[in-house]
């Protein structure tokens, strides 16, 4: 007979996966801090003994998704050969963003899912931190001889994440029977961004790689921290 | 002492004048026949001889700025020396339909301005129609040799829409201190998608041209069969 486990770590998965169901489904202002805890068949105290309130498991949920997400994205870069590659990048990023559920509604500022939380998360501060660090990223492959350095790297961010605000979006607006399949859509974004910004004699793709890891790592370490300073410390 | 023109071409320009006017500030919803009216300095029997409804005022101006958006984008591409490239006819396409206000609320769906019309509009038809033309021309130009035939052209379309999409949707959630000189971003924009169309021989570009020539005539014709339909015929 399975045991349950009751560890702090369980319980914390547990009581997110209840509030990230709900959220999706019901959305967040219409779940309750009663409705997670039966969701996840925990007793409402012991949610409280981790988050003072409904928004402090929102803001958990975001947190340990956007690491799923992370280690999702860094295994699929370090699957694939081309994963050194700036095109390859963003598509590995976005495919590993847009597969997971809860972030989809954030990115999409979805207020059926996110309710009043989308105003006290601010869209802009979103992407005015994915764009950051996209352009970081882009400036350290310049640097390391792997992309173009005559492009302007901001301009260059600036249309990549407006292509990806735009793919994530255009969905809503183009019935389903007239949508290709995306996957597709995908490769050609991925040749193209390529065409685009590979040096005319290939670049340093191994430089490239490393930089990739190195970000990526930079990355994971924010990401654990904020897991740190949200999660149950008991 | 210049007389004022009471044609009726001249009237109808002023009444929609006006009307854009009146729905870009105050929106659709807010502004009255009588405001349009007297926006125009004409009676509202006079309107009315031409419109029954506000509704028909609105449908109006949405063809006749589409006629002076196409008309504006057929000199633009004339204008270019590398107009009959795909990725010149996109950035004219997408300049002069946002430099145009009104158009540019409509496909922001802009509800603030556009009011209740978005519903009686549909914005999936507009990215639909919008959709299909684009897919008819890239199809066009690859029976001419002018662009590669091993791209799918429906799932190009796609990616190209929702590029075009995100461009005008991004600028909301970024701040204009982080926002590049757009025309920088058009710049890098054609070059892109020039890099991922062109054919490795170059493509027959003067058969380019002609097609691009030939489907702005035809864009040209139907709306203005459009607009015979929708405006005065006393």
């Amino acid at each position: 007979m399975p045991q349950i486990d009751n560890s702090t770590d369980d319980i914390e998965a547990r009581v997110l996966d209840a509030a990230s169901e709900l959220f999706i489904r019901y959305g967040y202002d219409k779940s309750t801090m009663n409705d997670i805890a039966s969701n996840a068949g925990v007793a409402k105290s012991t949610i409280y003994l981790r988050w003072k309130k409904k928004e402090d498991v929102f803001r958990a949920l975001l947190i340990r998704e956007s690491c799923l997400v992370t280690e999702e994205w860094i295994d699929r870069v370090e699957a694939d050969p081309k994963g050194g590659t700036y095109g390859a990048w963003i598509r590995h990023a976005t495919v590993a963003t847009f597969s997971n559920p809860f972030l989809t509604a954030l990115y999409k500022q979805d207020r059926r899912v996110l309710g009043s939380m989308i105003e006290r998360l601010g869209q802009t501060d979103l992407y005015q931190q994915r764009q950051a660090m996209f352009l970081h990223f882009f400036e350290a492959l310049q640097d390391a001889n792997a992309v173009r350095k005559d492009l302007d790297a901001h301009v260059l961010t600036y249309l990549l994440n407006s292509l990806q605000f735009g793919l994530i979006h255009f969905a809503d607006v183009i019935p389903p029977q007239q949508t290709p399949d995306l996957s597709r859509v995908w490769e050609v974004l991925v040749e193209m961004v390529e065409r685009l910004v590979t040096p005319e004699d290939g670049g340093d793709a191994e430089a490239g790689k490393v930089v990739v890891r190195q970000f990526m790592q930079q990355v994971r370490q924010r990401l654990d921290e904020f897991e740190k300073q949200s999660s149950f410390t008991g």
